[in-house]
């Protein structure tokens, strides 16, 4: 990460339009960063022969900049060069029980970033975009584990998506008929959270029993819920 | 839903056919039904002007029926009859950290399903499919809440997806490298677990302050780590 970009506007587009009311659009870019922030998997959207292919895989970001983990998609992309590809990061922060089936929700806070992606071939910038994988996922990581040698790196698809065509989505609070007819009804309402956290590590089996896990991984259980990072 | 399927193998189509090894492939229809029981916001990747959408919703599961809130991707799929959707469903699992960052990884269930979408008309199996959403979410609300009025219906759109041609993917155990020469390393390397859990209830404000949520929502909130279903 390069530091926090100055907060600006999100540019509108057609297709990052919002359609639907009922969830709070993020207008701000720090929103946008906020919602990749929380996060380390997407789910990236490819045309394949005209169809949609949906994959989930791992992403960082640095700056303006969106790195992506190309493997499952080289294939597709390869065959398409230029293509538009469509990232989403969904977290989903809640069932909204309302009085009425029809007023049920989530609340949640959603991404999606639009671009054409950059096959990354130049060895620096895959270095420093496998970074940002990494620590994205698990911060500290990079300077713990052995780092991609030359060979590792060329095996090693990675893509960069600019941050300039995005839309946020976010959900929050109690349900929307808290004050209407249904209310009548005596029905409880409100929100189950669901919370995401990590669990205690789990030594791989091959190593010596009385190696503890450094902190940057051992730390990160917590007793309460947390989010990813 | 109807019951479980019986057992069987998932048929195997050019697009439904794995190209990376690490990762197990479902090869049952029982995997994919145990991936798709285990959540309730899926991806639904659409094209839209030739350019892929990946859109986060609510799905169900009714025998050999895949539901879909469609609302989010009405617009796209009425400018587009007949296209081909792409639903992904994806559980993360944990962190697997290696001794090297090439063989990290992640363990994870993911299930992506295609097909062309049929959009549900008959009041009659809306409101069956409807009822698949909602259980799937929370299980016992569809018995408890208001069900949708004839003109709430009409508003509400629902998508069937025969779950004719999936795949499933699915990464568990530890990391690949703790019998190759890395191992020497002496690096500390395992899987860092990702819980899903449900916190307690919060009552939507606007509700009598000693009502309590039923059992099937506030029974739903453990102590330990649970997957959402």
């Amino acid at each position: 990460m390069t530091g926090d970009p100055p907060s600006r506007p999100l540019p509108r587009t057609p297709r990052t339009q919002l359609h639907r009311m009922r969830e709070r659009a993020g207008r701000d870019r720090a929103d946008l960063d906020a919602v990749l922030a929380a996060g380390f998997v997407c789910h990236l959207g490819v045309v394949v022969d005209g169809a949609p292919r949906v994959l989930p895989t791992l992403y960082g970001t640095d700056g303006d900049t969106l790195y992506l983990h190309g493997s499952v998609a080289a294939r597709s992309l390869a065959e398409s060069p230029g293509a538009t590809v469509c990232v989403t990061v969904t977290h989903v922060d809640g069932l909204v029980l309302a009085r009425s089936v029809f007023e049920h929700s989530v609340n949640y806070r959603s991404a999606m970033v639009y671009g054409v992606p950059r096959t990354v071939t130049d060895p620096e910038e895959k270095l420093a975009g496998l970074r940002c994988l990494t620590e994205q996922a698990a911060p500290g990581q990079w300077d713990y584990a052995r780092r991609p040698s030359r060979k590792e790196l060329a095996a090693t698809s990675l893509l960069a998506l600019a941050l300039d065509e995005a839309s946020v989505k976010i959900r929050t609070g109690p349900p929307d008929d808290g004050d209407g007819p249904d209310a009548a009804l005596g029905l409880w309402a409100g929100v189950l959270p669901l919370h995401t956290s990590w669990g205690a590590p789990q030594p791989d089996p091959l190593l010596p029993p009385d190696l503890p896990p450094p902190p940057h991984i051992g730390d990160r259980a917590a007793p309460g819920p947390v989010t990813p990072r």
